[in-house]
C-alpha cells in the first residue's frame, strides 16, 4: 500500500500534484501496513535535514506527506501556498518570518537517505515511521512536533511496550535516596506489568531503568543522540541489557551527538510515550522539570516524589507539589492509581495499626488510663482518678480484666504486663 | 470588678438567682482587669473536678459563670433547666444521657481549691483564667472545649508570646533529619520574631523548642501533666530554660500525671494558641496528626513538611499533603507566607541560577551548541551542524565571541573554557 499516511490530514483541494490525493484513511488506531521504502527513505532524509520538533517541518509533513515534504526540503524550495501561510502565521505571532533561511538550512543538511538507512540497519537498528504497526500512536498528541521517524534498537515492540508505561525522570546528580526510590518504584511498576520509560542518563534515569530490568519487564531508553552513540559512555553495559530486554530509541540520525537543545526536545518524547511522568529528584531548573512541563502540556499525569527538604534535588519536586502541578506520590500503588484504569488500580488508604484499646468505649478507656502499672489500686481510687462513678468503674474493671488489659494483685487492680497478654 | 466574665454569654432570663445578671460586657479583645480570688478559686476547683475539654462542663461554665458552675459541680447537682437541656441534646445526638453520673464524678473529684491555688503558687506558677489580661483570647475559638484555666510557669507573658506564634509538632521517634528540620524551622521562625509552640515531648517537639530558644525568642511548652511534673523526665533542663526564656503551661492541676486522653485533649490547645500548625514528621496514626486535626477544625493553617518516602514517620505528612489537608512547606518563608500578614511575609518564588546562555536567541544558541569544545571548526561546518545558514552563523559567531562564549584557534572556532570566562 503506497499511500502516504500523512496525506490524510491534508485538505485534498490544496494537495500538490505530486502527492496522491487519496480519500482520507480511517483513524490509525491499529495500523497494520508497513511503510514503503520510499516513505522510509523520505523520513530518514527528514530526520537528517530538520531538527527534531521543528514545527514548520511538522506542518509541512502533515500537509504534503513525508515524501513530498522531504523533496521540498531537499530542494530548499517550499510550496508557495505553504510558504505564504507560514509567513502569515509567523507575523501573527510577532515573529520575523525566516522561512527561506530555514528551507536553505534543510537543504544544506541533506544527506543520502539510502546510505543513512543502510547504516542504521547495519548497526542493528530498525526505522519506524508514522503509520507503521510499531509506531506508538500516542505520539500523535505531539501535533506539529511529532517526530519524523524513530530509530529503534532492541528486542521489544515499542508500541506494545508503551501501552502501559510510566516515565520516571529526575536529576543526574541524584542522591542515594533518590536512586533507591527510583529503582524501587520502577521495579514495583514492573511487578505490576508497567513499562518504565526514561532518558538513560546518570542518576535517577539509570536507577529507574535498572529497577525495571530487575523486575524482568521491558524498559525504554529515549536517547538525545543516535542509537549507535553511547551517551553517557559509562552506560554501555546498561544499554546492552536494555536492548536485549527492552528497546533503545532515538529520533535523530545515527552518529548524532547529544546537544543541549536535543535533550530538551527529546524530553517531549518521554512525556508523550507514557501515560504519566514521575519526577523523583530534580533541582529547581532541570531537564526533569522540562519533561514535567511536557507531561502537563500533553495532559499526561504528572507526579512528584517528595524527599528531604535539606536536599537541593528535592526542590523541584516540592515546587511541583506546592504549585499543585504534580500529585505527591510515595508508592507504586499511588502511581498506578493515577495512570491505571479506573477501579483497577486503586491505592489502598494507609492505615495505622489497630490497637485493642480502640474497641473500648470512652468510659472504659478512662478507667483503663487510671489503673496503675505496677502497684495495685482499689476501685474507689480508680473511680476518682478516672472521673467515673464507682458502679460504672466496677463494671469497666470487669470488662478490662476479661479482655486481658488488667489483673488483680493483693493490693488491687494493676495493668497486665505486655508479655502476659 | 466582681463580674463573672462568663456570665456575659448567658441569657440573663435564665440565670439562676446566685449569679449576677449583669448586662453583657463588651467584647474582651483587650481584657484589662484581673479575676477576683473567688473566680480563681472556682476555676482551680473546675480544673480539679472536670476533665479538660469536657463539653458539658464547658457549657455549664458558659451559662452560669465559673463560680456558679463550680458550686453546682461540687454539690453534684445541676440546675434542672440546664440538666434537661443537656439531656435533650444527648438524646438528639443519639447518646444515652449520663448527666447524673457525670455530675457525681465531678463532685467525687472535688478538692479544696484554696490548697490547690496555694500549692501552685508555691511551685512558682500563676493561674490565668478567661478574662485575665494574660488570657490568650484565641482560646475562645475552642467554644465548649475552652480550658477552665491555665497554670503558667515562665518569665514570658503568654498572651503576647502567642500573638505571632506557630506550632511545630511531630513524632517522638523522629529521625535526625526530622529533628534537624524542626530545629532549623523553629530558629528561623524565631529570627523572624515568631514564637514556637509545642508539646515538650521527645523528638520533633524538643527539637522545635531548642531551635526556638537558640534564636533567643520565647517558646511555649503545653504540657499534658501539671506544670510541676516533668514529663518526660529527661527534659528537666529543657523545661528549666523554657521557664526562664518562655513559658510552660498546662490546663490540669498541679501534680497531675499525663494520661493518653490528656495528651489528645492537650493537643487542641497547641493548635488553638497558634496561627498555624506545622507537622514535621508523623506516623500515620499519631498525636501530631491529632493536633493537625484540631488545627483544621479551628480553621488554623495546617502545614506539613515532606521527607524521605522511605521513612515511616514521613507517611503522616505525605498523607496530609496528598489529601490536600495540609500545605506542603519546605522553608521558614513558606510558613510565614501562610501565617503572616498578607503582603508582609510573602515567600519568594524559588529560582534557579541565571545562565548567560538564557540571553541568547534561538539561532545563536543553536550555533553555540554546534561549536566544538576542543578542536576548532570552520563556520561552514558549524552552519551545517546547527542547521543555520552561513551568513546568520557568521554573525552569531561574532556575537558569541564578543560575549566570551567562544574563541578562535588556528583551526577555527571552539568553546572558550569555563575558567577563561
Amino acid at each position: 500500500m503506497a499511500t502516504p499516511r500523512e496525506a490524510d490530514r491534508a485538505p485534498s483541494s490544496s494537495s500538490p500534484a505530486d502527492v496522491p490525493t487519496t480519500a482520507s484513511l480511517p483513524e490509525e488506531s491499529a495500523p497494520s501496513s508497513r511503510a514503503t521504502e520510499a516513505e522510509l527513505l523520505a523520513c530518514v532524509a527528514l530526520m537528517r535535514m530538520a531538527e527534531p520538533g521543528e514545527r514548520v517541518m511538522g506542518r509541512l509533513v502533515r500537509r504534503y506527506g513525508a515524501v513530498a515534504a522531504a523533496d521540498q526540503a531537499r530542494r530548499g524550495v517550499l510550496d508557495p501556498e505553504f510558504a505564504s501561510a507560514e509567513t502569515k502565521r509567523a507575523r501573527a505571532a510577532g515573529r520575523m518570518p525566516a522561512l527561506d533561511r530555514l528551507a536553505a538550512s534543510w537543504a544544506a543538511r541533506y544527506a543520502d537517505p539510502v546510505r543513512d538507512l543502510a547504516e542504521g540497519r547495519e548497526q542493528g537498528a530498525r526505522l519506524v515511521v508514522p503509520g507503521d504497526p510499531e509506531w506508538p500512536t500516542q505520539l500523535e498528541d505531539l501535533g506539529d512536533e511529532r517526530p519524523y521517524g524513530l530509530w529503534l534498537d532492541g528486542a521489544v515492540n515499542l508500541r506494545f511496550a508503551c501501552l502501559r508505561s510510566v516515565a520516571i525522570v529526575g536529576a543526574r546528580a541524584a542522591t542515594a535516596y533518590g536512586a533507591q526510590v527510583a529503582a524501587e518504584l520502577a521495579s514495583g511498576l514492573g511487578d505490576r506489568r508497567w513499562t518504565v520509560i526514561s532518558g538513560g542518563a546518570y542518576g535517577i534515569d539509570a536507577a529507574a531503568h535498572r529497577g525495571a530490568l530487575a523486575s524482568g519487564m521491558p524498559t525504554v531508553v529515549v536517547l538525545a543522540c543516535g542509537t549507535d552513540v553511547c551517551y553517557p559512555t559509562a552506560h554501555q553495559d546498561l544499554f546492552r541489557v536494555v536492548r536485549s530486554q527492552g528497546v533503545v530509541i532515538s529520533e535523530v540520525p545515527m552518529g548524532s551527538r547529544p546537544t543541549r537543545p536535543r535533550f530538551l526536545v527529546r524530553n517531549r518524547l518521554i512525556a508523550a510515550l507514557s501515560r504519566g511522568t514521575v519526577v523523583v529528584q530534580a533541582a529547581v531548573r532541570s531537564g526533569a522539570l522540562n519533561t514535567a512541563g511536557h507531561a502537563s502540556e500533553l495532559n499526561r499525569h504528572l507526579m512528584a516524589v517528595p524527599g528531604p527538604i535539606t536536599l537541593e534535588v528535592s526542590e523541584g519536586c516540592h515546587d511541583l507539589i506546592r504549585q499543585g502541578r504534580a500529585v505527591c506520590v510515595t508508592s507504586v500503588q499511588e502511581i498506578t492509581e493515577l495512570v491505571g484504569t479506573i477501579g483497577g488500580d486503586l491505592a489502598l488508604e494507609r492505615r495505622g495499626p489497630v490497637h485493642p484499646r480502640d474497641a473500648l468505649n470512652d468510659e472504659t478507656r478512662r478507667v483503663l488510663e487510671a489503673v496503675p502499672s505496677r502497684v495495685g489500686t482499689g476501685p474507689a481510687a480508680i473511680a476518682v482518678s478516672a472521673g467515673v462513678d464507682l458502679t460504672t468503674t466496677l463494671s469497666c474493671l470487669g470488662r478490662l480484666a476479661a479482655a486481658g488489659f488488667i489483673d488483680q494483685s493483693d493490693r488491687g487492680w494493676r495493668l497486665r504486663r505486655e508479655q502476659d497478654r
